[in-house]
């Protein structure tokens, strides 16, 4: 049968097949609204007919700078609906790159939660492409500087809630979201239709998140991050009841989300995951329809994995992804086998990022491109491939030697893999560091040192030494009250590691600087601590 | 990224990710041979590059004629692998359907297990597009009157284990399956590569059957029904293990090779299950591996999914498909919410044909097209739609009819739909009595009769009525030594239907006739018991 594999029509099939199933939302004042994709649906058909009206043409990109909210997944299939692009701008961004972005993607529409807009009247000057601002849950009598702007409200109110939704190649684009770009500038990566239906139906495949319709899932992850992991249209293709927190992420509103509505999958980043673990720990709240914590964004700290399932048995599936595979790549832990390991065996299973999602391949090659063994050892970097990689960046040929003349995507990271095809990472390859004509994995060192009882957060990098060329230096956050001595940590590390990788400096430190994303700022780490 | 949705890709998946997973499969002699996805894979490429020696080309038709083998496992890639289309023909069917199909399909080559050669030496002279017959599974001093013939062994020997697989159009055909033709002739549901694959993807949903790399599937049902609903792609897809049981399907059988292998999903249809579920009973084999028995083909009787359930703790997932859907098109059973029910409840969901499958969508309309409400009383003729439905059959227009003009495919199965949106079928359209104006659901009055205890199998038939127009009359099969009175079961009827739907007319009888793939043959009954 001809059947496109467009957002169009997993947004009709949940209209008519989950129409009933709920999507509940928080607003920037912490009220909660609850609709149904039935009734999305409409208003979806109300925002695509507004946008048409704008002027919004096939190809055009449509900013959207806000949180995990309900007009924000209306967003997500309007937009991609009317044969348009959605660009997700991370709210995290410093004002020059979100500048450069806006101006790159040349967005003409720009969406803004009214959260955001002081941040957004602050570039504002700069955005010569932006046609128009649409500020989304703002009170009556708000005011902005910003020119010319409507409200989300009244764009779409006097707007039919029908549409004959206009024929898509499914190979058109959809969807644009800018990496953080540790090197250079931002690049794009251009999602098709195509690529985010199967990446929606293979989130739902029972080895990786298993999404089923008797879900109902807490998005912590961003709306602005790969799509929220891709979760919105997984949950509309299978008629998964969704959770939208808005910018309320405290682990207190959180935990009290989980109890409230039931919530059995919660997506997010392990930072996220820290702080919900002493909220739990508090024994406040019901947490048992939780069937899996999916960490994913950062490596999950083998530590925080064991807390979450030995202390309140919460299972952990542990994903690793990146923007540029829509994100996912891989899936530890929770597989049937493993229940019978050995408890120890098993979390260092689930420490590990896992294995291949069904469609995605992986490889692992030396620094001349051949391929290296599966022997759990050996690591070299880590190329992937897939129905749901990108092929290009977007407006950006700078990007192209991050793929291989075969087709494989350069990721970027050293990873090993073992026999059995469980991938681990153990580094990103530029925070690999080289000493004495050795290498020595900060991710490693990191991990361990984040196993201490007393550590909340360790980071390490590589500095610059006369003798041994690169000498891994630690930056160590300890947690509220506590003491403890380098040489303690030293001995702890020389129990897994040997003694050459040993940092011979800790500097112990308030927070470790994070990048938008929330990951660690090594390239600033490295600036700062060079000496 | 380019990355076409072919049988290729997942073979070659399956080689690089899965290489070392296991595939098991008993020969005609009843003896296990275990290989892996990796030394399938270089078989595969001999296979195939034998094919293409002996001039098979794209969109030729080579036809197969055998039991769930592994010989049969490589010919499911090694076919579409070289832009040919793998034409599984039903073991059971009768000459003149047989003969037909294969004229019809106009296969070039024929694969047939040692156990068929008899059958096809019978039809053979009337195979006139039939160049050659490549004989599996034969013992060395083997002769047939098959003309040329050659074994599989010494057809693929001298073969090179690598191939560079040409590059496929993702909607080029892939395989062709034959209808029963309950009315007319057999007709051929052709599937796509992106049909086969998208189908794949969708079985390991977890919404649906949910194969995991960690699963270990006995295939049942057989290789020449749907493909044996998509589990071959789907297994090399996620890596799982096969099990492929060849002619070997009784019930002993079924229950050691369980036990042996650690299955821990079994696919058959119900008839099948009530022989494994005798077995079973006497208690001598280890079960406990087993998460998911999938009922497909036939309505899995409520009392049978009881029995295991409740009896012998085995989770019967209930599936409900056609050839025309490839076959998955909807799946009851084993969802979260339901474990919390009552049991009663719960077992009359599981006893519903369920939830439309990730992609597929469902309405019933009444005769003029209209369509109608999911209340769960209302029904009419079922039509579905997805990615994994076929447009059109093998050269044949008469099939046409079966088409909407919005895309719908006509399943002519009457249904109705309950407000969660799971689907139960009521009847096969042409099944429905009609008695005195009102209509009679031949299949509720078997399912009621199938939960008696002493009832072992029942039909329900139409017969011509003067002045009724029309009365059901049923055929019962008892359970072995039972004995029961026409008054008795008629009571039992009564305490679920009118007066009106209870049969005046039973007979009592050893077998009820089946069709080739299994289903009461009830075009042979009405025309038995027509007086």
């Amino acid at each position: 049968m001809e059947y496109p594999l467009t957002l169009t029509q997993i947004l009709k099939r949940a209209k008519r097949m989950s129409g009933g199933v709920g999507l509940i939302g928080k607003d920037s004042q912490g009220k909660i609204h609850s609709t149904s994709y039935a009734k999305s649906y409409k208003r979806i058909c109300q925002l695509a007919n507004a946008l048409q009206k704008l002027g919004i043409r096939p190809g055009d990109r449509v900013g959207t700078f806000a949180w995990n909210s309900l007009e924000h997944f209306e967003l997500y299939f309007a937009v991609p609906g009317i044969g348009a692009i959605l660009h997700t701008l991370n709210i995290r961004l410093f004002p020059d790159q979100l500048t450069y972005i806006v101006q790159h993607a040349e967005d003409r529409i720009l969406f803004v939660d009214v959260d955001g807009v002081p941040l957004v009247e602050k570039i504002a000057q700069n955005l010569s492409t932006v046609e128009k601002y649409i500020i989304m849950g703002a009170p009556a009598h708000f005011k902005t500087s910003l020119t010319p702007y409507q409200h989300y409200e009244e764009l779409i109110a006097s707007e039919s809630s029908e549409l004959d939704w206009p024929a898509l190649d499914e190979r058109q684009a959809a969807g644009l979201c800018y990496t953080s770009g540790t090197t250079g500038n931002p690049k794009g990566a251009l999602y098709s239709h195509r690529s985010q239906f199967l990446h929606a139906l293979g989130i739902s495949a029972a080895e990786t998140l298993g999404i089923r319709s008797t879900d109902t899932i807490l998005v912590l992850v961003p709306m602005f991050h790969a799509n929220a992991w891709g979760i919105p249209y997984a949950a509309a293709l299978v008629g998964a009841r969704l959770v939208l927190p808005g910018r309320h992420l405290k682990p207190a509103d959180s935990a009290q989300m989980i109890q409230d509505f039931g919530v059995t999958i919660a997506a997010g980043v392990p930072t996220l995951w820290m702080g919900l673990l002493e909220e739990l720990k508090k024994g406040k709240y019901k947490t048992d329809s939780l069937r899996a914590l999916v960490a994913g964004g950062a490596a999950m700290p083998r530590a925080l994995i064991q807390s979450f399932e030995t202390e309140l048995k919460i299972p952990v599936l542990h994903a690793w992804g990146m923007t540029e595979l829509s994100p996912l790549g891989t899936c530890s832990g929770l597989l049937d086998t493993d229940r019978e390991l050995e408890a120890e065996v098993r979390l260092s299973r689930k420490a590990r990022q896992g294995s291949a999602a069904p469609c995605m391949e992986m490889r692992i090659v030396d620094e001349s491109g051949v391929e290296l063994e599966w022997d759990g050892e050996v690591y070299g970097e880590l190329q992937v491939r897939g129905p749901w990689v990108i092929s290009s960046y977007f407006k950006d040929t700078s990007g192209e030697v991050q793929f291989t003349p075969d087709g494989w995507f350069k990721t970027g990271d050293a990873a090993s893999i073992d026999p059995t095809g469980s991938m681990m990472i153990v580094d990103r390859k530029k925070d690999l560091i080289k000493s004495g004509g050795e290498w020595i994995s900060s991710i490693a060192l990191e991990n361990a040192l984040m196993c201490h009882e007393k550590v909340q957060e360790a980071a390490v990098i590589g500095v610059p030494d006369k003798k041994w060329s690169e000498r891994p230096v630690a930056l160590v956050v300890l947690k509220k009250g506590a003491e403890v001595s380098v040489t303690e940590l030293q001995l702890e590390l020389l129990k897994l590691f040997e003694k050459f990788w040993i940092p011979e400096v800790f500097h112990f430190i308030a927070e470790i600087p994070k990048t938008s994303v929330g990951k660690f700022d090594k390239k600033r780490l490295r600036k700062d601590y060079a000496d």
